[in-house]
Order: structure tokens, then C-alpha cells, then sequence
């Protein structure tokens, strides 16, 4: 590990024109990959998150999960003096990232073309709802909205009840994954062409991508996949089963692990039991065989079949709500859960960086900022440079 | 558009080891952005994908929309000669992404250290489930069980009701994404300082970093978020109502948008009404509310609520399922359904790019391929490498 190496985004100076959810967690990948986010803030106020969530001395945790490695400049964005600011920053950035509705920053005076002008090198990223094309284009946009255009609500709950959300704000985090995704490759093309460009993640075009599987099957035969709660729609047994003191998940993706399964928990001979030898039969009398694997199960502990299942190569685990989630010994081993000091705040714990690099890893190198916080260091340099070149 | 711009990662050529869907969702997110794909298969085997879900003419559309834009070549990891031609392979690679589990590919001669011999400048990724270190690493993972653990599935469902998986493959999904990100900045940290590093991203982990706001709230305050079913947790009104025809999602996230949603089905009375005039009486009156709404907006139809809505800034729209979302016109116009001939047998349908770039777009350059259909453009000049140094 060469402890000299520079983080990957290191020297990429990103305006972050981002609110709420999905465009600061896009710049939150950016910051946390060594890029220096600038996140313009309504001046006072700031981003709305700042007072969402439970706050503790004065702090939205939200907020500070969500804001890590940024620095806050405030800017009235209808306000003349400070768009000038704001154009002059620009033609000192790498990359400038909204998500406001399209249409938007163009009334504001900063369309494409004219960002263009501004800064050639430029790559702009606009994350939004449905697209910056197409009938929907300037529908106002929300997570709930998108999953349920998306047909994710119609294939999650169970198949005797109504589409369900989900209980993560999925839409918004697939995209601003995407967009991340989709800036760095756009900073590589620079890399080699000197030439900014147009990134654009949707929310509903993200989700759709997310279909996998579900989306080939139908393309191909028009059926439409069934809603089937924890039950999986082709395979069994599979699901949750009942030890003596709670469930436990188990997962016989095939046949070979399926074997495993049911030799760990001494039932292999149902495999060979002409109600149950092959997969139709097993589906068809689903209830059946669940009850007399549950019946077995009931005679052991949890934790004795996950451990005995995850050893015999079955992938098996409990539910976790989330206390038992974040508290848990390999969560701590992957350093998922992190604290962070904020200078007047106190510690903030959040969740930590999901991709780990060996010798450039994602870092804190600054905790959420207080709203304004580098008004001077930023906008000091570029009003002493409109001052000269006036 | 500059139509001769080059894609962000062409000339960067990955030896895919991957199986199944984590995986090959990472490699093909690297291929849609231009990297060479060679796609490594067990002999006459293949990935298992090939036989899964529905087949026409011999093809499996699920393999080919995960597949698109790669190389097959077929080597038996178990042979001497066939590790030979791979770590020959290596040497020409700039990237390698695996998702066995962790210490399969070090078994099989090809740990981190031998890597990094071969190809110093090698980018190493690995998908897996718990990560490679910590006490869950050797565990067999998949997808439902990650959801299990990582508290998804207990913020997924109705509050009266048992926990539930998502309908989509969701951390398979997240951790490719992950993955892919953390592949192109190790590429960028690379080109910066010529050596290549590792890269790592687990399902449990991706999902949890999707735990948002949620991890927050329970982070400071130890509370348990509750489920909700397609209620929000804290706001009211908020989730589907009900019209003549069908249902309506309707997502009012602060008082600007819901008193344009009260005004825009005229019940803006109710929110001077001293049972509904804040949140915590709404949200404690909710079915009470819910009621009054369904009742009026039972006067008309699901079309006309949704169109009256967002023309007055209300995010809403239809719980679509998946033939509807995916013949949607805003989902034709963002190009989120592609065909894609496959020679001899015939032209597939699956879901498109949900990264737009403007100069350098995703793109299909070729279709999924047939097993091994690589094998000597690929591995001849190996072997005559292999003999003028032997």
C-alpha cells in the first residue's frame, strides 16, 4: 500500500448545485472517492436537510451522513452578483452536478450551452425524476413516484395484498449511484479528449434498470412476474423457516446447494420422495414441504441451524432489524459504521464506504460543514479575479 | 458531439471471472461505458446463467441482457495449461473482477500477491457478500439472505405483517454497481500513479449504505424505524389513494407541495381544520384523513387526479406493473428498452442505459456471446506468446 498515493478524484473540484437525497449522495460518492465538493446553499437556510431527522446540538445526522467531505458556500441563485460568483467558480471546476427539475438551471441562466461557454472542460451531471426527454420530462419527481411507475411496487408484497414501496428511498440512491458512476467515466474521457460533457441519471430509469431478470422474462413470453412475498417465484423450498426461538432465512439457489440443505437438516430423504424429486412437484406442495421442514427445524435454535446450514455451504442468515444490522460484528469488522468528530456538534455516527480500495481508500477528510463555512476560502479567489479582470 | 470521441474506458480490457448476476452486472456496466469484456466460462459449461429463465432459439434472454458488449472464452480453471494461458491473459489486462468467494481464487493460484506479480498494474475487484474480512467472510452469500441481514427486509412490508425480501435482486445489483464505480476510480487512481490496487465491494455492505436516513434516526437515537407498509413513517397524507378506476400515488413531501395537493383536489379547507392543521394531527388522524381524500378523489378518475397533480408541482402517478412500465412512452423516449439482433437467434429485448452520456454514450458494440465464440481471437496470440517465450 503506497500511503503517498493520491485519492482518485483528488484535484477534481465539483460545484454541487444538489438537494435532499439523491445529488448529494451522488457528490457524497465523488467527495468520499478525494474530490472537492462545493455544495451552494441558499443563504440562511441552506439545504432543507440540514433540518430534517432528529437533530442533537443543533445537527441533523442526516444531514451530516449525507454531507461528509463537502464544503458549504452560500449563494443566492437569483441574485445577480452571486451568479456571477457562481460563473466564475464554474470556470474553475471539473465538474458541476444538479438535481433540480429540467428546465431549471436553463432559467437560471446556466443551460448546457452556456456552462459550455463557461468551461469547455466541464462535465455536468443532471440527476432527475424521469429524464430530461420524453412526455414526463418536467413531472416534479419523488422516490415514491418513481418506484411506482417503475414496476417495482407491483412485484414487492405479497401476492394476496398490494404493491408495496420499499422501505429504503431506493430510486433516489440508484440514481445518484449511477451518476457517480457516470461522472467518473466522463472525467476519464477528459482524460483523454480535453472535452466536458452531459451526464443525466433518472430516477426511473435507474429502477428500471434494477429489474434484472424480472425484466428479461417478461420482454421475452409478456407474462407478468408474480408478486410472491418471501417466496421465490420458480423455486422451493426457499424463504423463511421457523426455529424453536425464530426464523431463519435459507436460500437453495440450485439443486446441488438444495441437497445440502436438506441433508443438514437430516430431511435428504424427501428429495427422493416421489411428492418432492423434482422442483414442479416441490413448488406445487410448497405448503406442504415447508411444513415438514419447519417441523424440523422447530427442534433446533437459530443460531444452531444458521451456523450448521452456512458450514454445510447453504447460505442461510436471520432478519436483522437494523439495530441488530448495524451493531453486528462483521458490519464492525467492515468498518460500516464510522464515527465522525464535528467541532462544536459532537460525534456523528454514520454508515461508512461500501467500496473499499487498497492503496486510495474513500476517507473523511472533513465532516459535514457548517452552512457557509467557506464562503471566504472559496469565493475570496474568484471575487480578487472578477476584481482584476474588471 | 464530438462523434469520434472514444468511450470513457475503450482500451481497458477486463478478464471477467464472474458468475451469475453481481458480477456480470459490474462487467457489463464496464463494457456499456467501452472496456473490452472477456468473459472467462467453464468448458461446454458456461455460466449457469445460459440455462436459466426463458430460452428462444437456444438463447437465454436473461444471460444475453447481462452479457451484451463481452467476450467468451472458455478455460478450465482446474487445468495446468488452461491457468497458464489465464495468468498470460493477466499480463495483458488491465482490470479483473471475480465474485467467488473469498479465497477461491487465491486456491486456485491466483491470489492478490500472484496478481500483483503478474500485472502490477492489474485493477483487482471482488464481489461478495460479507467482504473478505471479519467473521462472516467464508459464508456462502445471496442475495435474500443479505437482505436478511442487513435490515432491508425488516423496513420492507406492512407493520402487521413479517418482513419481506425486495422483489428485485436488490444487493446483488447495488454491489455490482458499487463495484463498477470503485473499478473506474482505481482506473483514474492508476492513471495517475501507474499501479494498479484492489477493489472491494460486498452485497451486505452496499445495502446497508442504501439504509439512508433510516441509519441516521437509529444511529442517534437507538429507536427502531418502524414499517410501514406505503405509508411514510413521519408524514401524513401521503402513499395511494384512491379514484373511480384505480389507485393513485400521491407523494406530498413538505407543506409547500401538500397544501398544492389539498388546493388541487379542493380540500384546502381541511388544512385549517383544527383536526388536520399540523402534521402530528394529521399523521394521528391519518385514516381519518385518507378517508376524506379517497372520498373526494372517488369522483374521478385515476388519469385525470394524476394529470391535475403534477400540473399543480404534486409528484404523483400509477402503480404501474412491469408490461406497463416498460411499453411507457417516457420509458421509450429515455431508450430504456433496446433490442439487440443476436445472429441466428433473432433479436432480443432488454432494458438500456440508465447512464447517458452526451459525447460518449453506452452503447450495444456486440451482442451477448455465443460460449467460447472468443476463444482463439483471444487466446492464439497467448499461446504463440507463451511458445516464443517458453
Amino acid at each position: 500500500m503506497s500511503h503517498t498515493a493520491k485519492q482518485p478524484l483528488e484535484g477534481i473540484r465539483v460545484v454541487d448545485l444538489t438537494r435532499v437525497l439523491s445529488g448529494p449522495f451522488c457528490t457524497m460518492l465523488l467527495g468520499d472517492m478525494g474530490a472537492e465538493i462545493i455544495k451552494i446553499e441558499p443563504p440562511q437556510k441552506g439545504d432543507v436537510v440540514r433540518q430534517q431527522g432528529g437533530i442533537r446540538n443543533g445537527l441533523s445526522w442526516y444531514f451530516a451522513a449525507f454531507n461528509r467531505n463537502k464544503k458549504s458556500v452560500e449563494l443566492d441563485l437569483y441574485e445577480e452578483g452571486d451568479k456571477a460568483l457562481l460563473a466564475e467558480m464554474i470556470r474553475t471546476a471539473d465538474v458541476l452536478v444538479e438535481n433540480f427539475r429540467p428546465g431549471v438551471l436553463e432559467r437560471m441562466g446556466f443551460g448546457t450551452d452556456a456552462l459550455k461557454r463557461l468551461n469547455p472542460r466541464l462535465v455536468t451531471c443532471a440527476i432527475n425524476g424521469y429524464g430530461s426527454t420524453g412526455p414526463y420530462a418536467d413531472r416534479p419527481a419523488f422516490d415514491f413516484i418513481a418506484q411506482a411507475m417503475s414496476g417495482f411496487m407491483s412485484i414487492n408484497g405479497r401476492a394476496d395484498q398490494e404493491p408495496l414501496r420499499s422501505g429504503q428511498p431506493i430510486t433516489d440512491l440508484v440514481a445518484g449511484l449511477y451518476a457517480a458512476f457516470g461522472v467518473v467515466n466522463a472525467l476519464r474521457a477528459r482524460d483523454a479528449n480535453g472535452e466536458g460533457q452531459h451526464v443525466e441519471s433518472a430516477m426511473l430509469n435507474g429502477i428500471v434498470s434494477f429489474m434484472a431478470y424480472l425484466a428479461s422474462e417478461h420482454l421475452m413470453t409478456g407474462e407478468l412476474p408474480a408478486r410472491t412475498g418471501n417466496d421465490h417465484p420458480l423455486v422451493a423450498p426457499y424463504g423463511l423457516f421457523r426455529a424453536r426461538d425464530g426464523e431463519v432465512a435459507v436460500a437453495p439457489s440450485n439443486d446441488v446447494v438444495l441437497r445440502r440443505f436438506m441433508r443438514a437438516i437430516d430431511l435428504e430423504s424427501l428429495l427422493d420422495d416421489p411428492r418432492f424429486d423434482d422442483n414442479a412437484k416441490r413448488f406445487e406442495r410448497r405448503d406442504e414441504l415447508n411444513a415438514l421442514i419447519d417441523e424440523r427445524m422447530m427442534g433446533e435454535s437459530q443460531a444452531f441451524w444458521i451456523e450448521r446450514l452456512n458450514g454445510a455451504g447453504v447460505p442461510s442468515g436471520k432478519v436483522q432489524n437494523i439495530a441488530e444490522a448495524l451493531a453486528h460484528p462483521q458490519i464492525a469488522a467492515q468498518d460500516m459504521v464510522i464515527d465522525v468528530e464535528h467541532p462544536g456538534r459532537g460525534t456523528v455516527r454514520m454508515t461508512g464506504f461500501p467500496v473499499k480500495l487498497s492503496d486510495t481508500p474513500c476517507m473523511v477528510r472533513m465532516p459535514a460543514p457548517e452552512l457557509g463555512a467557506h464562503n471566504d476560502e472559496i469565493l475570496e479567489p474568484l471575487r480578487r479575479k472578477m476584481r482584476q479582470t474588471a
